[in-house]
Order: C-alpha cells, then sequence, then structure tokens
C-alpha cells in the first residue's frame, strides 16, 4: 500500500481488525457496486467492522475508498510481477501481460470488473486526487508496454517498424477494455484467443 | 430509440418539453456522474424539467437512464453509420471503426466518457435487464467486426490467416479500452496513432 493514504493508527492503540482482509472486503463490494453505489452501511457490513473502528480508521467512505484502491492496485501489481518473472524477451513481457488481463476478464473476477477502472469511470472528471492516481498508474502501464517492445526490438522478438509509443497505448487499451468485455460474462471462450490475436500487432 | 423502452405520454395530452434535448441532457450528466452518482434533483435541472414533467414521462431514474442509454447508442450507431458510408474494403470499415473510437476517446467527449461503458461498469452485475442490453450491444458489434473481418479476407484487404472471431473480439476490447484511457485526458496525442497501431492486427 502506498504510504501516502495509509491510515494513520494513534501509537499504542491497536487495531481490533485485520486491516487487509477489511480492504480486500472493500475492493470487493466497490468492484461489484461502484464507488456511489456503495454505502456506508454495507461497506461496514462486508469489512466486518463497527461504526466505531471504521471511522477510527478512515476519515469517511472515500478515504476507505482510496486505501482499497491502493491495495488493490498492489495486489495485482504483485501478482503480476509473478507473472512476468520467468519471462524472457520483450514479446514474451508484453505476452504474459496480455495473457494476465485476458484471464482476469474469465469467471467471477472478470464480471466484478477492475476496481480501477471503476474508479476511471466514476470519478476522473469529479475527484482530482483520484484522477491523478489513476493517471499515475495508467502512465506507469503504458510506460512499461513500451520499454518492454523496444527490449523486445532490441532482442529481436518484436518487429523493428512497430511504433513503440502508439503501440503501447493500443496494448494498454486492449488491457483496459478486455476488463469491459469480461463484465458481461459472455465470449468468455474468446478472452485467452482475443490475447493471442492482439499480439500480432507486435508482427 | 428502442421502442421496449420509449417512455409512454397520455394520448391527446401534448408533451410540454422536448424528449430528445431532455434526453441528451440526461446522457450528459449521467457520462459524467455515473448512474449512482446522479441524483434525480439533477436530472430535473439538467433536463430542464418539474418534478411533474418527469415523473409523468418517466418512472424513475432508471427509467431516465434506460431511455437515455437507448438513445445514446442510437446516436452513436448513427454516427458510425456516417463514418463508415464511404467504406468499400472490409479492412477500411474496420479501420473506420477504429478511427471513430479514437477520436471519441479525445476532448470533452474523451473526457466525459462513454455512457455504455458506465453502464456496464455501475450495472451489469446488479440490474439484469440493464446487463442484457449491454451484452446485446457488445455482441452486435463484435459480430459486426467479425463479418468485417471475413468481408476483407474475402476481398483481399485482411490477410486470411487472421482468426476472425478472437481477432474481433481484440479489437472490441480496444475499442473499450481506449474510451477508457480518454477518460483522464491523457495521452490523447496518442490516441489515433494507437488506432494505427491496432490495424496491424490485420496484416
Amino acid at each position: 500500500m502506498n504510504s501516502e493514504s495509509t491510515p494513520h493508527r494513534p501509537v499504542g492503540r491497536p487495531r481490533e481488525f485485520d486491516m487487509t482482509q477489511a480492504l480486500d472486503a472493500a475492493i470487493r463490494i466497490f468492484s461489484e457496486k461502484g464507488y456511489h453505489g456503495t454505502s456506508i452501511a454495507e461497506l461496514k457490513a462486508e469489512m466486518g467492522l463497527t461504526a466505531g473502528s471504521l471511522y477510527k480508521a478512515f476519515q469517511d467512505k472515500r478515504d476507505v475508498f482510496v486505501a482499497a484502491y491502493d491495495r488493490y492496485k498492489q495486489v495485482r501489481a504483485d501478482l503480476l510481477e509473478q507473472a512476468l518473472c520467468s519471462a524472457t524477451t520483450g514479446r514474451e513481457k508484453v505476452a504474459r501481460i496480455i495473457g494476465f488481463y485476458a484471464m482476469s476478464a474469465c469467471g467471477e473476477t472478470g464480471r466484478r470488473g477492475c476496481l480501477a477502472i471503476g474508479a476511471a469511470v466514476e470519478l476522473v472528471l469529479s475527484d482530482a486526487e483520484i484522477a491523478a492516481r489513476v493517471g499515475r498508474h495508467n502512465r506507469k502501464l503504458v510506460t512499461r508496454l513500451e520499454g518492454f517492445i523496444r527490449d523486445g526490438q532490441l532482442d529481436g522478438s518484436i518487429r523493428h517498424d512497430v511504433d513503440p509509443a502508439s503501440t503501447a497505448l493500443a496494448l494498454f487499451s486492449y488491457l483496459q477494455g478486455v476488463r469491459i468485455a469480461g463484465k458481461t460474462g459472455e465470449l468468455e471462450n474468446q478472452m485467452l484467443p482475443s490475447g493471442e490475436a492482439i499480439l500480432r500487432i507486435l508482427d
């Protein structure tokens, strides 16, 4: 979790709940019902907290959301690192990222959807701080994809006439969109093949 | 507008407002603030309606949303037809659809975002009827892309070893995702080049 959003706990006062479990519950309900669609009462129930515990750890619903968002991004980043760790060429790295998102678009995770995309859709226009967070994460992924494309051009696994910047944004858009496509639970058997198909962009 | 959602008006009672203008206002506010983030009071103000007029034409907020959604899809479909009308080959048709979405991801339209994606993110899990609508529109676009790919394979503009179904879903995902990417207003100068880049999937 990013330190700038870690809820502060008074020194010497033990927290009477597991913050990780509570935030995972918040991630679930925010992903399913959206920010505006989730009430504080539902958050308390899902997170297993009393009003006292919740307001001791968080200022308000938005503060829970920001902490849940940061944890979500961290969990997803860790899973992505695992998926990437044995990839060697630039092309393999791009393929692993694509496979990771296409797989996430399936099943329960796919239908629940991506908390970060939800934040972009619901909050980017009205909340400058969350917009900055979303923008920062987006830029980071686009820059990473661009780097992997350049790596692939150096190691010979990606064609040299592929433009790294615009191709990175095209791939990033696919990654976001496949999570939207996964929301309805349809076309699920085509998610992984669609990931194979998008890789042709590197040929 | 789909007839199943057209608000009914008592026979002989003239409507005292312009339904098209009112729904366009509803589209704007729902796109900007989301379904749950928009109140009936805000809808009344934006649509320029009294409570009486609003409740004469619509049952509730959801009913306004469904009518706005149907109008949004119709307006977008008409604009897409204009973009497609002079395209001849299958590849040109795919390129026009991609260009249409990439262009929509820029500027004010891009930052406001897509009402249909908003509906998918916020409502698909909790509202079976809206989920069915979103699913129907998604399938229609994927099927159309698949058809254009097959056309392109017949007219020689698209390679024969491109798999139509999975490539159509990859392109559909790009189309959804580029609208998400447009929400933050960043990377805007790369939107159209990203559309050019994604076309390599057909080579």
